[in-house]
């Protein structure tokens, strides 16, 4: 087994309440995944993640390739032990990465050969070794090797790149199907191995989005993940985009919907059936100092506001972050505190923030799934 | 009542096992203090430090004053409650930052004009002022405010100081008695006040140590710091300059050394008979990657060995930092990881190497008192 669904409510407008059971636990979905980037999610411990109930997390494939590599993961037993999280885990497929991050590239059908961020190295990623990187490092959900088109493209650029996307997609399914006995668990976990989702591809046209996730359904993945949104595209687009493409995928496999976004945005789609969700919004703004709050602290419904913690009306401010809010900092710091680690340069105030912005996050999602499972 | 202490048992090398009661709490002595430079001990959030057993920690009055300022602090109800810790505090006096990190120091009999590390504003601290500070900040412990005198120094020029010092000391000590019903937290802590300690001075010169220990047991205070010292000299002279600076202290009152040391240094003095000391070097340590441990894990009386976490040979060590160390850190984390977290500037990794170093010290002064307690 590599991934069950079950599936408990589904609303009118399409939203689902369900259960995701992979190798290493059980999720409860629609989720928020925090994103750790490089087997860390930044400024803040595991045990920490635990507390807040982060149920899985995010890896990326490309920044763990690099540094320390995935051999030397894999040789420790995968990233859930290198790291010390036994949770679930999904890793992405580097693609992104490669082409927002790395310098240099030169895509042919074979692959994406680029230069590394961090000293200009030159390496080459094909859907196969995307998979074997993926599969060294043992997340529960790997991604398919896609080719992410740049934003805007026209309709040819964009149908001839999503029929690369398929090509990689099938590809990287063959590849998993030989290999997938490799994981560096396998021993420790018998018959459970790692799940593959496909990415739908199509740019910003519907009829591409439905012939791309018609392509993936007939390779039959084990989950589908909506690619190339969230990538500059004013949020009606992103939204219908969603839309368009979720009524063409079945409705018993995990919907994925990459790098969203904004608390209000990742509720939004999950009422529409969107199953699962990650974003480096949360810690990223914290880092800069950004939280979210609610409008109204005592109604956790109404609209989010972000507050910018170095603004000189919180230096006196003895109030914690969002007054409704239960998390751990909310409880404890005030914002004047706050406001004075950030000044300060102290590196407690990115870990406070972004300990904060992800309960705001897990928090709307789990009031989410509560409202998903009522109707 | 500022301070009580108990002594319960003495050895015959003079370590002293005892209790000191503060407006905010108990702390065992000898005791190692965590240093807050800003109200924060740099990375370690302060429920961390709860779990750590540490009972007292240190905050900067240079750099409070300067950033957010102490009438701010004392407005939002004294240090305490701004960071959210309601264990006892220290206040330093300022001085030793003022001589080693502010620029264009103008020194008079009337006190320092100095100007900000931070943005060269100008400045002027007095012993009032340095009183008025640290009240406002409502530490439960403050230090009176002293000259540093650079090292070397001449027997002259260090007398001299020495003479600067107690003109201040017997000033900190008016200004104090007079605006101590000041402290922002007066009122909530009824017949409750701070403490003000003397600091002995005299450089290198067992003469001038004598006559300075002297001078301020005269002026009566509750506690008495050996100051001047860890600025560069060897440790047989830091050593020799406690030994014999402590033979002039009044026995019933707590003997505090500031600014040191090495775990194997703060086991020695406090064998000694120092009951009190702090040090940034574990936190500064754990963020450029140095950690302590034990050269034999099983033995934790064994040498203290430095471990540099970004050498190649923990790049695949699945072992904890310290095998017979207990924290949080050894308890979930490998060498491999914190490697990981090092070399990829990840700010994770300040946070474990930090809380493992604290856990090292305060580990260390446990198993000390359990000694002087069972002599």
């Amino acid at each position: 087994m590599s991934l069950s669904f079950e599936i408990a409510a589904v609303t009118p407008q399409g939203g689902r309440r369900g259960r995701l059971t992979l190798p290493h636990g059980t999720v409860q979905t629609p989720v928020f995944m925090p994103v750790g980037t490089a087997a860390t999610v930044k400024a803040v411990p595991q045990d920490v993640l635990e507390t807040l109930n982060a149920e899985i997390i995010l890896a990326n494939t490309y920044h763990l390739y690099l540094r320390p590599g995935h051999e030397l993961i894999g040789r420790a037993g995968g990233v859930h032990r290198f790291m010390s999280w036994q949770r679930p885990m999904l890793t992405d497929s580097g693609g992104f990465q490669v082409f927002s991050l790395s310098k240099l590239r030169k895509i042919s059908p074979e692959g994406v050969e680029f230069r590394s961020h961090i000293d200009g190295s030159k390496h080459f990623f094909s859907p196969e070794h995307s998979m074997a990187v993926q599969i060294a490092l043992g997340a529960d959900i790997m991604m398919v090797f896609d080719e992410c088109v740049e934003t805007p493209a026209s309709w040819e650029r964009t149908r001839d790149s999503m029929g690369l996307t398929h090509d990689w997609a099938a590809r990287s399914k063959a590849y998993w199907e030989q290999h997938r006995h490799e994981v560096p668990w396998a021993a420790s976990f018998e018959d459970k191995h790692q799940a593959l989702f496909g990415i739908v591809q199509g740019g910003m046209y519907p009829d591409l989005r439905k012939e791309s996730a018609e392509r993936l359904i007939e390779m039959d993945f084990s989950g589908y993940a909506i690619g190339g949104l969230a990538v500059g595209e004013p949020r009606e687009v992103t939204r219908e985009m969603i839309a368009r493409t979720l009524e063409h995928l079945p409705s018993d496999k995990p919907r994925y919907v990459m790098g969203v976004g904004y608390p209000d945005e990742i509720e939004e789609y999950a009422r529409m059936g969107v199953d699962m969700m990650d974003c480096v919004l949360p810690t990223r703004a914290g880092r800069h100092g950004l939280l979210f709050i609610r409008e109204n602290p005592a109604d956790r419904t109404s609209p989010v506001v972000r507050l910018n913690i170095k603004k000189l009306d919180n230096a006196e401010d003895q109030g914690p972050i969002d007054a409704g809010c239960g998390c751990s900092v909310c409880r404890r710091y005030s914002r004047a505190y706050l406001r004075h680690l950030f000044a300060s340069g102290e590196p407690l105030g990115a870990t406070l923030n972004s300990i904060h912005n992800l309960s705001f996050y897990l928090e709307t999602m789990e009031r989410v799934r509560g409202d998903l499972a009522r109707t």
